[in-house]
């Protein structure tokens, strides 16, 4: 009989409700308790997930409790992350750490030594279709990387009160795929510049934002990447990564829903790709979170993306702004923590 | 709140597992009570669904039971199926009825006045993208039907035991088909030829199986209709129906796995098909339960196989067999009940 | 300097247009001279060529011809190709060679003795993915052979004069997969059944002829086989062949025409198949010319479809004929020539 | 019955053998002669077309001449252009007009005043796909442009003499592909960035150049671009274009060989794309010169390149060069002309 991970889950909204369901599902986590800073929505949830209320401080201080799962909202991050490395629980945190990079290290330097396990929400390196890809590449099927081609497109322009608060594309949206770029390659960007505009919401350029970016980097070893993001298509979710080697391509394209596909006249009519993000990506949550759990019971797993990983995604992310606002080259710095 | 259907499950193999997890998982039914003549087997399958174990006969009688799912072997169908309508029970019986037409036929005679609920285990009708294509086909998309195409290819060869228990693979394999055809296109099967043979397994020729078949059949409409059924490929699961109309073809595919497309050299290597016919049609037994539940609820469901569809597919089954046999033409008659 | 084949084309139709642009393009082939019993077309057509014009009769005479391409009316095949062969000519003779098997039977016989080189035109062969399917097959790639899958699907209805004089669907449309069949598989049909039926014109059923068919054969090895004719689609010439062996599937798929793919909302919608017929297999009128012309000069060309091939795709379509007609599955026999 | 354009051919190199074969094949021109500073290859080259051997010279003042295609050495267009120019005939000039930009602007201003028709071998705005992608976007089926993305592989890295002289990547591989963002947008390019490396072939290095780069464009419009170019691919030639609009994305996708499918296992292995640039853009070179021909018949057509668009693309790739050597993001002027 496996020992259950006793979890608290901080914060009840979209995406504390995937973990919260997540949690419950998987054989080798129980969900404990669950906190939110509006209590009347704690309650529901709690109801929802069968499981008690709580409030952080308590989730946190509970000695039955062995993981706490961060998924409240984001200038809540860095406290609670702390607190609860202080009080010794394993710690699934979603990212970022904080916006700020600065407020992030130290952090990071404060819960370093104290050894707890932690994993940042960098769940798309759980993509299956990712997976393989990474895969294949270290299996060497096409040699060295020479090419990396990300595109990250969401379907539906977020609520502007969101963007707001979000730090703008390079954080929230681009972060995600620094992240995947590092740990494709297993090397580090060094060199960055980006063009952005904003052009399917143009009222977001005044606090500065961007909804259409696209991205060039230069990795340590030479290898080159491009990266572009956008808020809104008019298609669907658009996630692709593609990397070309010595001898080869690997692809890890755009998924399309399963369904009919209409052959009349001169054309043929496919089912389109995902309709949103979400029913893309949903399955990496589960994934990340079995993964974080197969680790504290000692199992050894390669993926999993650490404080560290953390960090220097931002520090990408902070190289990727002042180019966007400088309109220069600029050199990312990652390796010095 | 929503009043929960309160099921009893019979038959603790591998689809009464899958059964269990269906109802466990459906906010609208749930897992009372499980049965299996190996009363060592129901226990460990209670514990696992947390819930209790009882027998046939017991699990039948108990009056707050409202609903019974038989999943248990194929010749206690019958009896099962006619003691649960006894009982008032509304009843989700696995296909077939009864290998003998005769038997279900009768079965069917008594149960049908007793006004309950039954839907029988053609799942298949239930798969999204089947269900495009037959409400593209009902919108007229491509017009008329004028030839229709179902591919039903197995991975893996199954056990030798299993077949010579199975009734051949016109009652075992193709009938969920013959079902497909009549739902897709609304019509009856007029006209039958079927040729097979044992190829990949010749001893099963043995007891008069073949495990490679193809049939032709007419529709009472004139439609044509091509099926080929085999037992294993060296290439996955494939099932594939594409229906051709006045202007236009419908195709619901091969369905793929997700995952990376490598460009090598002259070549493109992409996922195959999935590895199993379980891992294409599981979700098919959810929303079978799903559209039953919502009918004992009252709602119009279209889709739902009764009795009568059990009854007209194994007559199409028997006329095939019969053409298979003696290789001639046969007449289908499912019109007459 | 390569010696040229001096080429009398009879018959300046469409298909004579066909082969006298592929003559002409041809390095080791010179249109030397073109013939019709309409004289008034055939002189329009040795001017477009920049050649003479003749008669049938003076072309077959002529000491310096080298090669007859008989591209005229199906009745004045036999009569040509006995003709030709007779003043030693090499003959490229469109299919069929008569329209009555008995007749073609015996020009064959006739013309065998002679030892003259004829290839009747069952093009087809030389579609260079059908080749390549081939070419996998004897490689061992999949196997042996268990189940092959033929459709073909004209774009448009011929005209109903064209069809009244064409001997039926499986003489004139379904003869090239009964070749196509006996080519791939190096095995010959044994038993056959078909059911058809005029759907897309239901006039033609007064000649007792249908535009929509379906057929099973069962090969002299086991193979089984299916085939599909229909006369007009919807959406463009679909023409694929597949091959299910013991260890994986070869695909000869549908063809479609480059062009731009376009995502929008929650379809892709991809350019369509070749529009007709000809787009789809021009380019193997050459190819076929191009291996006779070499196994003229004596390279060894092991595709090209002989006299007998001619006769045993026709025996098939008798056959076939007979099935459909009486609607009970038929012997084939091939073999006895 | 057409006046056929009489055309003299300078240049009898492996491009210039490709405008013999379409001048010789298309219906309204004629190859009078060809001439070589190598006069013993324009001899055999005369001879193989069927057509007489002359200077360059001597082909520009041959009064009985109408146009002059040059498919030269890069160093000789200028001076070529110019004098068939002054000499009144229609040009037909490969790129580029000189690999320096002041000298081709000269060269411009020279020809201007002189009022005769000029084309640029810009044949890729003439890819059936990429029309279609044009096409379909100034229809307005995906709304206003946001987001280009080109793609520019060569399968073999080019002999190293070639690369050297060849100006260096940008100018000439690139520089196709600023010429279709211009052709595709009705746009211009504002601002570039670029990234390289000589990844594939490092000697290059030495003199600047580079084999895989990466870029960025911002139009003038506000829309954004990126391409990318690497001179050898381990897949084939890849070449796509992409447009993400405000309501959609069209794609003028990597073109594959038509061929056999093969199932099997956990794979699908399918046909690879074009093996190399001219298998995949061999017809371009037709439609360009039956475009030219046709304006010069008075037809309006409206894709042809002219001077200026010669002359833009070069300043783009001179921009190109600028941000590669500096690592900075460079202006583009290319509006003042």
């Amino acid at each position: 009989m496996i020992k259950k991970q006793r979890v608290a889950l901080l914060g009840c909204g979209f995406i504390g409700d995937v973990h919260a369901t997540n949690i419950v599902t998987h054989p080798a986590t129980k969900l404990v308790c669950v906190a939110d800073t509006d209590s009347s929505r704690a309650r529901m949830f709690a109801q929802k997930f069968n499981t008690r209320e709580t409030t952080t401080a308590m989730a946190i201080q509970d000695d039955s409790i062995d993981m706490v799962l961060i998924a409240s909202a984001t200038p809540t991050h860095a406290d609670l992350l702390e607190a609860a490395a202080r009080a010794g629980k394993a710690v699934y945190c979603e990212k970022p750490i904080d916006l700020s990079l600065d407020r992030a290290r130290r952090v990071a330097d404060v819960v370093r030594p104290l050894n707890v396990a932690v994993t940042v929400g960098f769940n798309r390196r759980f993509d299956l279709s990712h997976q393989q890809l990474k895969q294949q590449l270290k299996q060497g099927v096409i040699g060295r990387a020479e090419l990396v081609q990300m595109v990250c497109r969401s379907s539906e322009m977020p609520p502007i009160d969101y963007l707001r608060a979000s730090g703008g594309q390079m954080r929230d949206q681009a972060i995600h795929f620094f992240d995947l770029l590092r740990w494709l390659t297993d090397d580090e960007v060094s060199e960055i510049a980006v063009m952005g505009s904003a052009l399917a919401q143009p009222e977001i350029a005044k606090f500065g934002d961007v909804d259409t970016s696209i991205l060039m980097m230069r990795m340590e070893s030479g290898t080159l990447a491009q990266l572009d993001n956008t808020r809104r298509t008019g298609y669907g979710y658009d996630e692709r990564i593609s990397v070309m080697g010595q001898r080869g391509l690997l692809e890890s394209g755009s998924q399309t829903t399963q369904g009919v596909t209409c052959y009349q006249g001169v054309n043929i009519h496919q089912p389109g790709l995902f309709p949103d993000w979400f029913s893309r990506i949903r399955d990496t949550y589960y994934a990340q979170l079995d993964a974080f759990v197969q680790s504290l019971s000692g199992k050894s797993v390669c993926d999993l993306p650490g404080l560290d990983d953390g960090l220097k995604a931002q520090a990408i992310a902070e190289a990727a702004m002042e180019s966007l606002k400088e309109r220069r080259f600029c050199k990312v710095s990652v390796g010095n923590w």
